[in-house]
């Protein structure tokens, strides 16, 4: 996906004067390097791995050696460098990159929201006469319009959780472990294509409503309500979306909750489109919900990629216009501690030239799903 | 585990004379905090954890306000105190807690290698008065012993690891895909306790001489190598475990490499006890390889617990001294590009007070895995 990127960082660096964009977060450096660098799926902070984009329209990449061939293998960047972890210091690799492509003086965007305070310290040490820039934004608002590439990875692995929810709760019964379900639902994840599932939340019982729980060996009881999210990737992209169910038959105010919100998203839906306000979706949406007793939590969705959540923000204190090429997870959300409640619909959608589309496949959830009891 | 450790950390506090530990990294937090956030494990970056231990026995957990709940049910500090993602600066909440706790001109430990430049910066402003110290290597060095209960959740996910290597082999032919092995292994790891797979290395043919490889569509075919490593993890601490197979039965220079593999383990098994250098350690793993032709890569093993590489290393380049409590992966590893050929036999131990202890299971691994031609 990487050669459109550069093509598109390579315009933004020239309009903002930077010489050198350097890309050093997991979401930035896979966004900008082209693929994941293993490495930085798995958290090794040593290793750090950077992607590096001239306005001139020159590249680089620099890994660990041990990552070097994988990384010539993937990426599209013109060249990969490659440090020692154990005898370099990958700041000092990325100065040496810096004075050979733009010169000891030039205009640099770093991320000084992930570059570390010690990072900062060592490249200032080695390259006095450095200009700094902070990219967090430049990079986040050129990630926020997904390309073609993009989007079928996310529709691949939004699909793919959506399925799941269905299969793995139709196969699973009262006395099943929240881990059981987990298994289920990874299996058919990596059928689909997943390279990787990041985290799942199954939340039963007095653990449902609770936000991200982690699955456990808890048993399923007659009553719990169940609740799932799927954080499934794929080459990064990730998927986010949640479903709940209960087990045996919902009570009349489980079913209410289930179609106010089957109600309030379809409401949601229908009012994205190139230049909305995300401001008035989110307000309209907590007007729903409080008109119907419950208070709404400070957001409504979220941008989707590289990260679980990102812009644009569909919440309580922020505005965005809507664009077509986004891609959004809307979920309404309910924590209801005093019953031991929580609910979640999470879809994801591409915000198309005239609405949305839902990533996410269109099955019939109308209903909550039921586990079956014993 | 957290009790022990708040009760090691204010020992170590008050030897290095720093009033309060701020951990932040989600290794660090997660060690210190008792349990793993869930926003960590997703790299949500913007929901910023924090431990604080005070010298004095006080402790504190610094969360977003949407996992206060789960928090609060989890973490054996004395208490949570979350803010508003959207409209809080959480420096500004370490800032307060540390302001309450120890006051403005205190002594306080903080990650400077993880620490972003900008939450430096954002801390400095608001508690100008704050002695800084880096205790990266503090908690680094915290963390090499493993408690009875860290060592239990690293054996449950070493064992589950090596056992998933022969079981998911044995049902794989010829024709397979890497991502249907890597979907056997999954459903393996959850079976057996994982509350989360970190990720899958599946390397076949000519992947499998590349570090960390992810699973792909690419199917099986004669002859092929396979290189798998396991990354699953149960309450942050994770397995890494690697074996290697060939499709179809091995050549005779396989074999060799595989015996070599097995000789060159049990003789740094042998050697690894209380007191052993790891500088020792590895030129002799190194040399035995050399005698035999082939080039060692500049490690042999690591530490293991909350990350996949920590303290001790076992390399070419340091030099440390074993302990009992600490446990080790060790991995006699070739890359071999010109024949396309990646081995790797991976395990890990316990440091014993007389010599070590497998965690991995004893398996007859004493031959290369075969996977069934077509």
């Amino acid at each position: 996906m990487s050669a459109d990127v550069v093509a598109k960082l390579v315009g933004l660096a020239a309009d903002e004067q930077i010489d050198c964009i350097v890309a050093m977060s997991p979401e930035n450096a896979t966004y900008v390097g082209g693929f994941q660098v293993p490495s930085q799926v798995l958290g090794n902070r040593g290793r750090l791995v950077m992607a590096l984009v001239t306005a001139s329209g020159r590249s680089r990449q620099i890994v660990v050696d041990m990552e070097e061939s994988l990384a010539r293998s993937e990426t599209s960047l013109d060249d990969v460098v490659s440090y020692n972890e154990f005898t370099d210091d990958p700041v000092h690799t990325l100065a040496d990159s810096l004075e050979a492509l733009v010169g000891q003086d030039a205009t640099v965007g770093l991320e000084l929201d992930f570059l570390s305070y010690d990072h900062h310290r060592r490249l200032r040490d080695r390259l006095p006469e450095l200009r700094i820039r902070n990219i967090k934004d430049f990079l986040a608002n050129a990630r926020i319009i997904k390309s073609p590439d993009e989007v079928a990875a996310l529709r691949a692995m939004g699909r793919a959780a959506h399925e799941m929810h269905y299969e793995a709760l139709a196969a699973t019964a009262e006395g099943d472990t929240e881990l059981e379900i987990a298994s289920r639902i990874v299996v058919g994840l990596f059928e689909r294509g997943a390279d990787d599932v990041k985290q799942l939340v199954v939340g039963s019982g007095d653990r449902s409503w609770h936000a991200n729980p982690a699955p456990t060996a808890r048993r399923l009881e007659q009553g719990d309500m169940i609740r799932l999210d799927i954080f499934a990737s794929k080459g990064g992209y990730l998927s986010d979306c949640a479903r709940t169910a209960v087990v045996g038959e919902p009570n009349g105010e489980q079913r209410e909750i289930w179609h106010k919100f089957v109600e309030l998203r379809q409401r949601t839906l229908d009012s994205i489109k190139p230049g909305a306000s995300t401001r008035t979706i989110y307000f309209e949406y907590a007007a729903g919900l409080e008109a119907f007793g419950y208070q709404p939590i400070n957001f409504l969705g979220h941008g989707l990629g590289l990260t679980l959540h990102e812009e644009p923000y569909i919440d309580r204190y922020s505005d965005s216009t809507l664009e077509a090429g986004m891609v959004l997870a809307i979920e309404p959300y309910l924590m209801l501690p005093d019953r031991q409640w929580g609910f979640q619909l999470e879809d994801e959608l591409l915000v198309t030239e005239t609405g949305c589309e839902r990533l996410t496949d269109v099955a019939d959830d109308a209903e909550l799903i039921v586990v079956e009891p014993r």
